[in-house]
């Protein structure tokens, strides 16, 4: 898919007009939308499916806010924006500050302005450590603020806000709220209908070609062009070229419509991108949490990630191993099963003894009994002086019977969704190679880079957190950009 | 450059047999030479220059030591090998968790046995900030232990150990050492050699093919060949290929024998490599250490470093930003012109007002009187909200005129070596693809990846440390290998 830019000059009739376009009818756009009409601009949301919702609609509906929001105060979970900002300006690959500082800076408004939409959030929080909760319970630690060595740099607080309904996808009830208070504002849409091409006058973005079912029409856009649409995980062309790790036995996470297409119609106006190669990988061994305490071992029988990692930290440091290759070691005290069956980790088998398990694993001869005396002597003392897993997660593994589960990459499924995106400002300006923004265009949502960056420092609520966040200040440039005459 | 293996039965005579075959004579050889001999190996160092020395012969002579060693201790500058570990593990981009766990943990041991081999070093301490000393003096902070987050991590300690020599190059008064100890141990030596090939057997490395002014000679190796050859930075295609980014205004520091001849060799037998992309430039603005209290900006006139990083940490980063662009911002008070006139600085200009000096540097309309209207602010208020730049080097930068050196990527000279390398384990094998060690092999020095592995984590000293201490360890093992009969 190869985007051609069209010339102002070479269009014909201009079958609608509004002073914002927004392409996508996630998050992003809906929280754009709002803003942007708010702000007296007149907006039209095209979108490719029948309706609004997007891959939002589908997700888990965390949040990633901090600072101190209404729910860390009601639930005692102190926090503040620099704490925050120490937090995420490390664990994000390549941090842009500003971006970084305004998310940070605005987090608790942005809380609140949620709520004020009619997104419900429970005065509560959720203490144990799992993959995603299926109840109302709110607050909840959904990344590596505990992990070495980021609880050193900035003081650990759960930042999870879980949209407040029972079950999977509370991301839908998100965005029945917003979608429900667009159109209660009489947000304008142009659904069935895709964008193909960005129309360009002197430089300038000043409208959108799109196709509605057999029709092709042109949009003009009097202020600005917001591209909201979604991540290319869906796309096996761009992820064959620009994320090549993730083929085989992987699965992206998403709607069909996550292809990349709002990101190739960046780069078709000279956009630069950020982060294309990266991803959020998953295949979770916990919960249940007590896994924690085991230990995961590479193809050398060496550990090589502190195992209370978020998963996505811990799937991104297994894809990096020799082969691929990851097992979780268990003792008969904390054995169990890792509850979510989707990933196919296999129980390889039971030993008696940790010489026949690491033979039973092919292991070289002595590796993991070394590596096993080692960390067996650190638990025991209270302080793993390699990986320092927090202390709640170690305890020595010497309750035989032992066992082991096979937590490879390309063994276990590997889902993922793709980080990579348009470069943008904290603006939400679209950016080019020279860091220039690129007039009449912004963008906000999985195809723009912003906040997660990597599959090492994500947290769950990263994807809607910034995309909503940066969806409004989108949407809030757009309506005081200078209108095109 | 392609390398082909020869295989044994190929080999028609074999012009001389040792125990353990050593290619290169820098520092990491000729360290592994004395371990090896002082365990019964006959041994034999092929080298292409007609002596020993190499790169090490002409740097700077600091290693990079700690965990308490006698100068540290001299100094009253207290560390310990979990401090240590603890910065290293954060600062390295993909550590191996028992390569730098052994090395903080030897580190103390490593430094007293330099000093038997002859190494001097005084028991004082240099506590300026500077890019090389050229005096006596020994413990000098020479990385980013102070730099944010990292001094959050570990307590920040000085951990580089200078050579007792006055002037440039004091690495040639450790090799004078090192090659003196070797001489009087009458560690056998093949110079104007240049290996061309290794010789395998079902596998394993037995040998190697050199080249020795018109002979080509092969060389019997009963245990094992240890590479100890030196980076690629003077190799244009393998930069081209491996560092493209190390192009046009760009200028590698070394001999022009860091070819990566030895990469070629291992690459030839299956080995994999690492942090082949990863170089430490440097055009370091300090000393004098005072600029340091100036700010860094790109072309958007925004901050994007702690600019009291060590200072390949700033380079790295200004060659990230848009068109490589950025100046150092002075006031003043502060100002100073750049010592190190090979880096070419140029001052741009002086301003009286900050509105001038934006407009001079062509940044956009407000953008750095926003950035220095902040600084200013936190700098006042004694902390740096943003990059968190340590107080000593903290002040407002508000004494008119103002003033500004270019320090732009291509437009200044940036200085640069190879950090990337053979994959190794801690024992200094030679690693394939899926982890395993290819029997016969070791390598340690700058053609293998060890601790540094990118600009931003790179401290001076971490190359003659590691490969001093990592030759001694392949010496070890290549002697304790079993003989090949």
């Amino acid at each position: 898919m190869q985007n051609q830019t069209i010339n102002a000059n070479d269009v014909n009739t201009w079958h609608d007009t509004a002073d914002v376009i927004i392409l996508g009818y996630g998050i992003a756009g809906a929280c754009a939308a709002l803003e942007a009409k708010r702000a007296g601009a007149d907006v039209l949301v095209v979108e490719r499916a029948s309706g609004g919702g997007g891959t939002s609609a589908t997700s888990s509906g965390y949040f990633y806010l901090g600072g101190g929001t209404a729910v860390q105060k009601a639930t005692g979970d102190e926090d503040d924006a620099d704490n925050m900002f120490r937090f995420l300006a490390t664990s994000t690959a390549a941090p842009d500050s500003d971006i970084v500082k305004r998310y940070c800076d605005g987090s608790v408004e942005h809380f609140d302005w949620l709520e004020a939409q009619g997104v419900p959030f429970e005065r509560t929080a959720y203490r144990e450590k799992t993959l995603s909760t299926l109840t109302t319970e709110c607050l909840t630690s959904t990344g590596n603020e505990k992990v070495w060595p980021y609880r050193d740099i900035a003081r650990p607080c759960p930042r999870g806000h879980r949209v407040a309904m029972a079950g999977d996808a509370a991301g839908g009830k998100a965005m029945e709220a917003l979608l429900g208070q667009c159109a209660s504002e009489n947000i304008r849409t142009s659904c069935d209908s895709q964008a193909i091409a960005l129309i360009v006058d002197a430089g300038r973005v000043v409208g959108v070609r799109v196709r509605q079912y057999d029709s092709i029409k042109d949009l003009k856009a009097d202020k600005a062009v917001i591209i909201a649409t979604g991540a290319f995980g869906n796309n096996p062309a761009m992820v064959a070229k620009y994320a090549p790790q993730m083929q085989g036995n992987t699965y992206p996470i998403g709607i069909p419509y996550n292809d990349g297409a709002g990101i190739e119609l960046g780069i078709s106006v000279g956009a630069a991108t950020q982060a294309m190669q990266n991803v959020m990988p998953t295949a979770s061994f916990y919960p249940p949490g007590q896994l924690l305490k085991g230990i995961v071992v590479n193809n050398r029988g060496k550990r090589f990630v502190a195992e209370d990692s978020y998963h996505g930290r811990t799937a991104s440091f297994v894809m990096e191993q020799p082969e691929g290759k990851a097992w979780l070691i268990l003792d008969a005290e904390i054995f169990a099963y890792p509850e979510l069956e989707m990933f196919g980790h296999s129980l390889v088998d039971g030993w008696e003894t940790v010489e026949q398990m690491e033979a039973g694993l092919k292991l070289p001869p002595g590796a993991l009994q070394k590596t096993l005396t080692e960390y067996n002597r650190d638990a025991a003392a209270g302080e793993d002086r390699r990986f320092f897993k927090y202390k709640d997660w170690l305890k020595p593994l010497d309750k035989a019977p032992y066992a082991a589960f096979d937590i490879s990459f390309q063994k276990s499924t590997y889902f993922f969704f793709t980080l990579g995106g348009l470069k943008v400002s904290a603006r939400a300006e679209v950016l080019d190679a020279n860091g220039t923004a690129i007039p009449g265009l912004l963008a906000a949502g999985a195809c723009a880079c912003t906040i997660p960056q990597d599959g090492k420092g994500y947290a769950s609520g990263l994807s809607l957190g910034p995309a909503s966040f940066f969806g409004r200040i989108a949407g809030q440039q757009a309506a005081q950009a200078a209108r095109r005459d």
